[in-house]
């Protein structure tokens, strides 16, 4: 399949959160101009979006509600279960590991480590804190599909390069720095500081 | 000042970063390589956003790292203090409240609010959560500069409105909704399942 654009895949998502909100109102189809209203984007944009992947709407008539839905989680890969590991225990480690919205999309959030042996083997989040020491023994005998990053900035390269060493080819980064991967790993970085600026920009601008 | 697009100035931050940590290792200069290998970019790309506010590097000298620190935070609006407002004292936004990175960047997190009774009052992370109710009457004492919505999808839309009849033009939105807001009001909007998703498809693009 040819490669499709960050952007695309973005824009995919959010359409496939809004199909899945009629679907529940028990609509049969939606028009463009109901998917782009709720995307930020154009009926324009909606239609090359979903052209990419074969015909679907019909002139006139909408998308169907169904198939779509069930087209978009094929090409987004959520037909399946992904396995989750998140290192570094702190507020915001152990916040992913209770936040309910993962597993209801697939994504099982199945282990939480830490260096710090005052937080290792503390279970408060439902899931017991593992040393990560035993982060490649545990990876061999359980590979995980993606891996959060949630330590501090000085230990995330040295963690990712554990991790892609172990075969862990996606990471979702919340170190505030950019991590080095081979060219086989996906990384998207959440950044809260960096979103933040962009709003001081944004208020500046306006002023 | 000309618009800078988004994608700019989210490289703008980066440089930024990676400037702070050339100075803080003593350095006077810095190359549009070094900072185009730390931020996943060309030295060419370097170059050009940094030629649009005028001439800076010298061919063959580098930047000199100071003043393109003190020019950056000039223009992504960061020598002044925010104030940040959080709206929805769950694991989350608690979690923000606690999180030490945003005042050293001059995000100042001033207000924690909740409409769950045995949540108002709390002061577990520094800051006593006010009963949202209070929100307008808060804000025409003190306006907040910026607000985070970490509120359930379906309350979000509802706050967001609130928000901006206080007049408050920047908000950083947890909720996976797609908020609507008028045009001279700012949103950056973080939403994990989306990275999390975007990641799925590239495994699946790679396998």
């Amino acid at each position: 399949m040819r490669k499709i654009a960050e952007s695309t895949v973005r824009r995919l998502s959010l359409y496939l959160r809004f199909l899945e909100e009629f679907e529940a109102r028990g609509a049969q189809t939606a028009s463009s101009a109901a998917l782009a209203g709720r995307g930020g984007t154009t009926s324009a944009q909606v239609r090359k979006d979903l052209s990419f992947f074969g015909s679907f709407g019909k002139r006139g008539l909408g998308y169907p509600v169904g198939p779509l839905i069930a087209r978009l989680r094929e090409i987004l890969g959520l037909n399946r279960r992904y396995r989750v590991i998140v290192i570094g225990a702190g507020k915001i480690g152990s916040a992913l590991v209770q936040y309910g919205g993962f597993r209801e999309r697939g994504f099982d959030l199945v282990a939480l480590y830490d260096n710090d042996p005052r937080k290792v083997g503390r279970e408060g989040t439902g899931l017991v804190v593992r040393d990560v020491a035993h982060l490649e023994r545990d990876l061999e005998r359980r590979p995980a599909d993606i891996a959060a990053v949630v330590t501090p900035a000085e230990a995330a390269q040295e963690v990712t390069d554990r991790l892609v060493r172990c075969g862990v080819s996606a990471i979702l980064n919340f170190a505030p720095v950019q991590l080095a991967v081979p060219e086989q790993v996906a990384v998207k970085t959440v950044n809260l500081v960096l979103e933040l600026e962009a709003l001081s920009y944004a208020l500046g601008e306006r002023s």
